[in-house]
């Protein structure tokens, strides 16, 4: 941020300062020790309160716009135009910072901690009643956050959430996007599953030892550019994607019953980490080079999972590889690529989101989508959330939840923790991933012949044109839009769809 | 330090961002990929930068005065004490924290992290021209720094270098000190290697599997009472402990030829993390919490290798345990505990330090200290110190290094990387461990029969009661006295020495 040396200074720092955090978390999930999660909870929240006191900085508006008239007078446009993108991000993380009273804050901190931590005892013993006063306390929080930046951002109150995680996205505009997937999928699912059904589907004959399973797992990541002299694979009990630009740390986890599950993850999260690998590849730290949201890097995660890796092509490509490293052969009954495509194609409605398939998947975010909604405006009180979800589950997917809220309404941590407004950002990836691979097709006719032979060069330098190396420059719509010549169309993610499981 | 709310609160922010930073060198040093480095060392360099204005706040005389105020009218005697060491502790640092002027801190770190950059490539390839500019820069701003500390806490140069790494520590004690030991070493050196000269030493037959390194490892932690639950075993390039009280990490690295190096390294770390579990169990993060310096420090680790694990009644224990994990047998040429015995305690002047064994450790130290004094005062230039070192080496151990100079004056990073005054700290600590064993020998007379059991608890309950559970309430020498009954005397290392080279 060259506009202004005082800006570019709290950038440097909020940027090492992230870099830090990130690591820790790193570290907590994957190295530490039980016992020390007390004193690593105390040192993040330290950072934190760092972060917190850098970003609002009573200096910030008079800078801003001082670095704002320099700008007016440049000379250079496109040094401008990355310049102006700075300014803008670092004013709307600015806004987002000062906008909360600091007694909110850490009134909402206690609240989300506790009720995260409570969550993760009472959801194994089903204990609704138990885990409700947490999630009253919760939304209580997160309502009187919502109206304080709905008010300050001119926003509704759930679009105020849902920036946080998007920017830019708004109610209205996933309600038309998710009315026409609620038009679309229930048929949908209904025909695959029938078509399914006379499928011959050989399961995996495990087991699958752990060290095969790594071995597949890091050449897998070789083939698909990810970049080893800046990021690790390691194990944690959810797999994530964490670290920093230049040195970007993927989990999985390892099952010696299914390594399907786990191979599937890494492949997902490659896709997370290639967008990190790729975003600030100099270590600028300039906020217009962050990420642009949740949307855009789920649509780098599924681009890679969705889009590439359950396709014919690919598996043309890994099922060779795959049988080397279990020591099976093509004749191995379930190893030919028929059977592996079946597999991994496989449209199944059930209760549980994280274990959805992509075409059952966006009606569990719609779903909650629609519930979050409701708890926003009051329209739906906490204790009548179990009802809601087991209606909403058998008018979307025709499964009864019942008095299972382990996995009915408690089984993801999101709300726990107070993550409002970030579900929409799942199905909104998918149907980036879907358009952008429609619109890489079309500049690449052959794309499928290089997928089958291993080549994923194309499709890296095209991300990285349209997508990673834009940082956070335009809107997740603009960016969109630019990459694909059309603003955001589900129908791209229909004819996937329609492509995959009613054609092939 | 109840005693002051605005000290307590800025104890606690640097006690969470030393946090910070120990676990991110960790990770720099145990998993970071090489191409994060450059954004590792600007997140370390923020974090220290936070960390020096946190600790030259201009509040803090004014609040220091406060609090001794508060403290003078205390009633509870014990809690004054721990208060009066917490203040005492948080002024020494912050007086060594703003007696130097920023700019000579900014220029020491650069010159320094350069030097040491370059004596990673420049050791390995014996280029003294090389680094002799880098050396004379960094003693160009460690002689201005020892100048303005020299000044500030009316001590000697080098003694205000000491002080650093152990408060207290004076060269006229050290002079006295070394001094003694140079009567009697050489002629004592002489002795046993001509005693060893005629000893049967079998040595041990590899390969050595590193899982099996690796489980011998844990299981000697785990008798030695490392808790695993606030604390981990990994790999690093050279050994270390590291990380916070709640959450020790300590390193080795594996060799699958020789086994005994590594495990002798585990031992040594262990006494390291022993002190570190011990000093502040509640993590507090209370000044007078923190380890009391180097030399203390350094003792806990000898206490561990020196005292006990090389001891016979340890290998009488543990010779049973490594044969187990190698699957050798007690008739196995070299197993039995007499060879073990002997191959531990073999007396074998050599020019490198780190390979040094107990016997001839010292006279390395001597001479480094000897050397740095004469560059402090300016008596010795750079130029001529691989003369210097040359001769120093011929007289202390009979070995000439001539134009060797990686493994002569380049072979240590110390003073590349601005480290004067630290070398003492090693020697001191294995005269303290001496020390504390003597006295821990005298309430238990019968200690060798536990080790031979197995049986550590004495040890750790006696080092905790005397050591750890003090962290820095007493100085160095106040500790040793009142853990021993008498001032620091180099009689006990000699006499453990003569013990175990001469009479076993």
């Amino acid at each position: 941020m060259p506009a202004h040396s005082g800006l570019a200074e709290l950038a440097r720092r909020l940027h090492r300062l992230d870099h830090a955090r990130a690591m820790l978390k790193w570290d907590e999930a994957v190295m530490m020790p039980a016992g020390g999660s007390e004193a690593r909870a105390a040192a993040l929240a330290e950072l934190a309160v760092l972060s917190h006191e850098t970003a609002s900085r009573p200096e910030i508006p008079e800078w801003l716009e001082q670095a704002r008239s320099t700008l007016a007078a440049a000379a250079d446009a496109d040094a401008a135009a990355l310049e102006r993108a700075n300014l803008n991000e670092f004013e709307r993380t600015w806004r987002e910072t000062v906008v909360l009273p600091s007694d909110l804050v850490a009134r909402s901190t206690l609240v989300t901690v506790r009720s995260e931590h409570a969550w993760r005892s009472l959801r194994p013993r089903n204990d609704w009643a138990g885990f409700r006063p947490h999630l009253e306390a919760v939304l209580a929080v997160k309502r009187e956050e919502a109206a304080i930046r709905a008010e300050a951002g001119g926003l509704d109150p759930h679009d105020a959430l849902i920036e946080l995680y998007d920017p830019g996205t708004r109610s209205v505009m996933l309600d038309g996007v998710f009315g026409d997937l609620r038009s679309f999928l229930p048929d949908f699912i209904a025909t695959v599953v029938e078509r399914q059904r006379s499928e011959q589907v050989i399961p995996l004959e495990g087991p699958f030892p752990i060290r095969a399973q790594r071995e597949l797992a890091l050449e897998m990541m070789t083939h698909l550019g990810f970049d080893f002299d800046r990021g690790r694979l390691d194990v944690s009990h959810h797999p994530f994607c964490g670290g920093a630009p230049g040195d970007v740390r993927i989990t999985t986890r390892y099952n010696e019953d299914d390594f399907a599950r786990s191979f599937m993850a890494v492949l997902h999260e490659t896709g997370h980490a290639r967008y990190e690998q790729g975003r600030d590849p100099q270590g600028s730290g300039e906020p217009a080079r962050r990420a642009r949201g949740m949307g855009v890097h789920e649509s780098q995660s599924l681009f890679v999972e969705m889009q590439v890796a359950r396709s014919r092509p690919f598996l043309v490509f890994a099922a060779p590889i795959m049988r080397r490293h279990f020591g099976k052969a093509e004749s191995t009954p379930g190893w030919g690529v028929d059977n592996l495509h079946r597999l991994y194609t496989r449209v199944h409605p059930g209760v549980i989101r994280v274990d959805a398939d992509e075409a059952t998947y966006p009606m569990h975010v719609i779903m909650r989508y629609e519930l979050e909604k409701a708890l926003l405006t009051g329209d739906l009180p906490v204790a009548d959330l179990p009802l809601a979800w087991d209606e909403k589950m058998r008018a979307g997917l025709g499964l009864a939840t019942g008095d299972d809220h382990r996995d009915g309404c408690m089984q993801d941590v999101h709300w726990a923790a107070g993550l409002f407004g970030y579900f929409p950002s799942y199905t909104l990836g998918a149907l980036i991933a879907a358009q952008l691979m429609a619109a890489l097709r079309r500049e690449q006719p052959n794309l499928d012949e290089d997928i089958g032979r291993g080549e994923f060069g194309t499709i890296g330098t095209w991300l990285d044109r349209h997508i990673w190396s834009r940082g956070s420059q335009l809107s997740t719509m603009e960016l969109l839009e630019a990459a694909t010549g059309s603003a955001l169309d589900v129908s791209f993610f229909c004819q996937h769809l329609e492509r995959r499981y009613l054609r092939s």
